[in-house]
């Protein structure tokens, strides 16, 4: 990502003209569009976009003003985002270490792109690895008479940090609604199972139990509805009978590992565009 | 498979000297082992084993008098089954061809290695293509009124033909428990999603609601339980938010139609030993 | 595909304002992009594009003479051709018919959209499959003597049936470096390995001696350099220690049609774009 | 892996009785089979044996003893490990970690099941990250005037440490003759291509040149013949024209550090026999 490059992302109504007018705008102010994507969708009449756009000459201000005037047009939702300008991510875990220690070598590594401001934990057991990349580490412990201060904590620990993105990286706690809805398209969490199966708690056991052929990871947006948010990314990894259900989270870790990682790429790179319950992800 | 070679599979509770005991009897007797499997389930205790045996100079009664005697020690369900004796597929479709048009060219060819004395279907779409490969076409419509009778009219052709598998492949119509009882691990069904998320029908446009980023397939034994049976084989294929539920349907096809005649096959080569409601498959 | 349906095909030299000056002129004519597609290659500085549009109203004839001007502009190489306009495809084959068999079915599902306007092989296999579709089957035998008759022989069949497009569907036979000169980005041919492993004869022989885990195919451009033209697909399949070269051939046929497949699909749709020795695909 | 565990490993020609005289002399000793496969070469009349045995009553070396009878009378090769004797694995790296960073948080999770006495580098780079894990790390600059003393160097701490297994995470230097000889089958290498595609340097820049949709990479025994070693895990990842050559570097990693744990894993857990240029992986 260069300097004054930004990835600009729009949704509305489909109807001839939107790519001519908006391309037409970023010609004429000498923006060199570095990728491009269109989506539209034939079910609901939906229409997607995102341009990376490179060189861009105007102020962003002056720019924001003249292109709200297309958006009133066509009625556009939109986002402009400064490349420069890295989303800086809070990430809450639990015990399960997989997802935190390959998220902050790809983070260290230049590979994922963000700033992270701290990790959040109910448990001590990260704490070494954390503050070895020199990251705060807060443990805020949770117990069933605590949760709703833990979350009124987490809240404020976000606004401190000026955190735009909360990764749960195997948190194994039950977001509160009203977190949830104070997040929309916000907070990402990697469910260990091929979603909608297995939805809940110890989804590889269920998959041992049904004798699936493959496993799998899903990387959603959490809303108050429990694994059902709209989906990212998914895999899976080939087993056989010969997998215990204890074999099958060690095959599992490396699906969601690289299932979230991929997901909170496109998520950082604003390639998801949300709708409804479903993503237009331009990969 | 050559002449005077046999498939011998086994399973009973796990304990020392199965092994043992097993390959003992076949070099004593001159069997020659071209391919063997085992697996010990720690889980339930169980075990299983498949021998690929060639070159029996004993007599096939013989064989089965004296290997008794090891059967009943061990507690074993066993089965042996001559590689000349070819299984007799009986096929069940509707109005979908990809899965029949794809069984056909590979009978064909000789890479699916079976008999197949007839095929079913509630409608006439696929006489011409069933016909050209020699194969006999029965033509029993089904509609609300007459479901037992057709039911039983497959009974009776299955006896007539001595089929021992039925294949559905998008057979669409719901087997009765009856039939189900009556030929246990004999029904193989593909199913159009990654059981068990999208159980019943229209699973394409279920997954298209859901967002999901992969389609699946599952290829299973038939069971009174709807699409709960237990699963042979399964595999999936990449989708995105471009893909419509009707573009899903034919991306689908590929996936179904290879997870069908793999499944198969192992059922065909007596891969697939049952326990409980799932599969152990020596692939 | 509907009626006035264009798909609108780009490449040149990267500059601001192309996006612009493109979908402005398509808007300016009422025509609606149902898909659009970019892609600046920043190694070369070249640019891509391809635009599916739909509902025409203009002339095709004014459409192309108002378009010229543009393309001269932007010193453009560009294609636009009609939906509605089938492209022709001749298929050769020699003794295997897994790709065939499997391109028929395709096509008469109407899944591959095309004209099959004959079959050439040098043998008499599949004499009876082709014509069971209702197509031409064109039986000239090659030998080393008559090569350049043979060829000559197809060339005007070429020419007889109007066909753009041959599709070497396994014909195994190579192809005189006139007539690759002659039909450039016209020639699709299926190699049985992952290239540039294995070129030439015997892949999976080769492939089995030097002890590879993934076995391929590539679908690609036939050029004068033999096995080495530009790739539009490939694909894996997972082989191990068990099984032999001739397995390897048996499981590679269902990695060689799908490739083939989506290959040929690509190119019909004009998604494939060629430059120098590689392929921009719109997929 | 339980106490008193083991893994015994044969090869020898084929012949009938093989499998019952090893399984009955382990059920005459009370060994319980965890694990057994089996594979028969019908090319070269080879044939490869793993069982993993627990609760061995027998002291290891009157195993040993009484064993060797029944190898000598069938000509074997052989190899009894206990399984609480774990591996001792030197690991070599250059500049790039990613492989380094994986195998080592495999490691300390216990997923990778070996001692890691030191690692060796030519470059400073890793020290922070080795000596967080309480790893020596031995910093050995290698120059175009002193490598032959850098590798008498480096068999110097193979001896000191008493490594058996030497593993090349992205080493970048060529292993003299020499050692490849004196370790045979204990050097893993990491070769980030889908070997015999691009040997040598760059195989991504030589992929991207080629214009290749699947990228990939290999873990294989490193032998005189550079690149050219017996091959033990392999896989790829998809790519297309919009990836430049240094995106699939980055794409690449994780193929790389997935392979290179896998292949590693099959080693330390003696699942891989090898034979001629090839292997058996008993995975």
């Amino acid at each position: 990502m260069q300097q004054n490059s930004y990835v600009l992302t729009i949704s509305c109504p489909d109807r001839v003209g939107i790519v001519a007018k908006v391309s037409t705008f970023l010609a004429e102010n000498d923006c060199m569009i570095a990728e491009a994507n269109h989506h539209a969708d034939r079910h609901t009449g939906q229409f997607f976009m995102r341009n990376e756009i490179t060189d861009i000459q105007m102020d962003e201000t002056a720019f924001r003003e003249a292109f709200s005037k297309i958006a009133d047009e066509f009625d556009m939702k939109w986002q402009l985002t400064a490349s420069s300008l890295k989303k800086r991510v809070l990430i809450m875990v639990s015990k399960q270490d997989h997802c935190l220690a390959d998220l902050l070598y790809r983070w260290s590594s230049g590979e994922i792109d963000c700033e992270i401001p701290c990790v959040i934990s109910n448990h001590l057991d990260m704490k070494g690895l954390v503050e070895w990349y020199g990251i705060p580490y807060l443990h805020i412990p949770v117990t069933p008479e605590n949760k709703p201060q833990v979350f009124d904590e987490v809240v404020n620990w976000v606004d401190h940090y000026q955190a735009d993105t909360i990764v749960l990286a195997r948190y194994m706690q039950i977001i509160p609604p009203a977190l949830c809805q104070k997040y929309p398209g916000q907070i990402i969490n990697i469910h260990h199972s091929f979603l909608p199966s297995f939805i809940g708690a110890k989804p590889y056991h269920q998959a041992y139990e049904r004798g699936v052929k493959l496993i799998g990871a899903t990387c959603h947006y959490v809303t108050e509805d429990l694994d059902a948010g709209p989906i990212i990314e998914q895999d899976v990894a080939r087993v056989s009978h010969s997998e215990s259900a204890e074999e099958m989270v060690v095959l599992g870790k490396d699906v969601e590992k690289n299932v979230l990682a991929r997901g909170l790429k496109y998520h950082l790179q604003d390639r998801v565009l949300v709708y409804g319950n479903k993503t237009v992800v331009f990969a």
